[in-house]
């Protein structure tokens, strides 16, 4: 004999639900998870444990590095909760510390997969081109003193652009396999002593875009040539390259699925 | 008899010299020395007093409040130093904290007085217009969740503009003698989430600019209208105009001479 009290108690079916994020990077040891270290990945996994009253493990987008801000970085979970999508971006960010935020939740297919199903990322590298520094933007941007020339670095910049074997801007510790990659928009655009580079593409290389963006700041100065930029592609060795430009200057704003 | 050795030691010739500063108003207590608070106006002196060797008493054209921040303060102060004024910039800013710089330093006509002789200001008091807090954004802009018909705002601005006694925007504390004001500017301006109220005059009453804004906003989610705003100035009674808008949305963004 039956009845309802003694059903087997109805197991929720697990959803997917993909949230877009910003934080200031300042104080964050980057996305990634680490045993000791302030990363947005635990600080966000812990609001939603709590948000949730389920423990659950969210992918980023993108592993953004130590220092390294978003304005539109995209994290997946799967959970068996209930609340929606609105609840769980709103009480999550209640939990959240000042420096990151839930922009918003939505459900999405089972399958999604922030990594995995992201087409495009688009960062945006921000430059103050003054010879002193800024209380105002110091944080965000990387202030350089010397004079950039951004018609060179424009020309630069279609030296590096399309589908290519990014080796070159490649740093070790990488785990991607393939070292191609396209880079559908490299963009240098200046605005008085403001400068911001736009790289979108499929996929990048670690530090790759900033690789990319140490490259054209030492075409910027004079130090190598437009022609010089899309030489060291062509070599396929990262010594040629330039540093990694610093990590506050780099903001991810938008993944496209 | 006289010999060189014993001749009355020269008296450097006192100058006047003109600062221009950038600074996040965040951490301070506003501009003006207080016996216990960080303000700018002690930060400055201090580093200026190890720069130069001697104490001076420097004078800010805008005694901004607590939180508010300054892309184009100006100060000024005599000194009998001669150190030109781009070494008393350059290190003066190698003293100075991360949140206030010196963007540049030069020698003025000895009456001139950063205050006194400033004819117009330039303040900006900026606002992101969305549901969800701003980690980037949030240091320098009011997050206003209520949809702000910027339309209307700029209506009420005609009503606001202009030669007029702002009593009805001035707050108790107020040093000045004279309530009257000339508003040359007032302009409001969206660009996407984000609206810039810019404020032009040649002088303000105490916390006069962030009430202009609290009364636009009132206007902007509909609980007056712009004839309304209008008829608050009229009335020369601070009890009719909105709530000063929060300090941390505002900058000083220029002074003229």
């Amino acid at each position: 004999m039956s009845s309802e009290r003694e059903a087997a108690p109805e197991i929720a079916p697990r959803r997917t639900v993909k949230l877009i994020l910003e934080y200031d990077g300042t104080d964050f040891r980057g996305w990634q998870r680490q045993s000791e270290d302030r990363t947005v990945q635990q600080t966000l996994e812990e609001a939603l444990a709590a948000q949730l009253s389920e423990k659950v493990s969210v992918v980023g987008a993108g592993r953004t590095d130590s220092g390294v801000h978003a304005a539109g970085q995209v994290a997946s979970f799967r959970t068996t909760c209930t609340i929606p999508p609105e609840g769980i971006a709103f009480g999550t960010n209640s939990r959240l510390p000042r420096d990151v935020a839930v922009l918003s939740a939505a459900d999405v297919p089972p399958d999604f997969h922030a990594q995995r199903s992201a087409t495009r990322k688009h960062y945006r590298y921000s430059i103050l081109n003054r010879r002193v520094r800024s209380p105002l933007a110091g944080r965000t941007a990387l202030e350089v003193a010397a004079p950039l020339d951004d018609a060179r670095m424009v020309e630069a910049a279609a030296h590096l652009i399309g589908r290519h074997d990014y080796t070159s801007f490649r740093n070790a510790g990488s785990v991607e396999t393939s070292p191609v990659r396209t880079v559908s928009r490299l963009d240098i655009t200046r605005s008085g002593e403001y400068l911001a580079i736009d790289v979108e593409g499929d996929g990048f290389l670690y530090k790759m875009v900033r690789n990319l963006v140490g490259t054209l700041m030492m075409v910027g100065v004079g130090k190598l040539t437009p022609v010089e930029a899309g030489w060291i592609l062509e070599q396929r060795d990262r010594r040629r390259a330039g540093p990694a430009a610093p990590a506050h200057g780099l903001c991810l704003v938008e993944v496209s699925y």
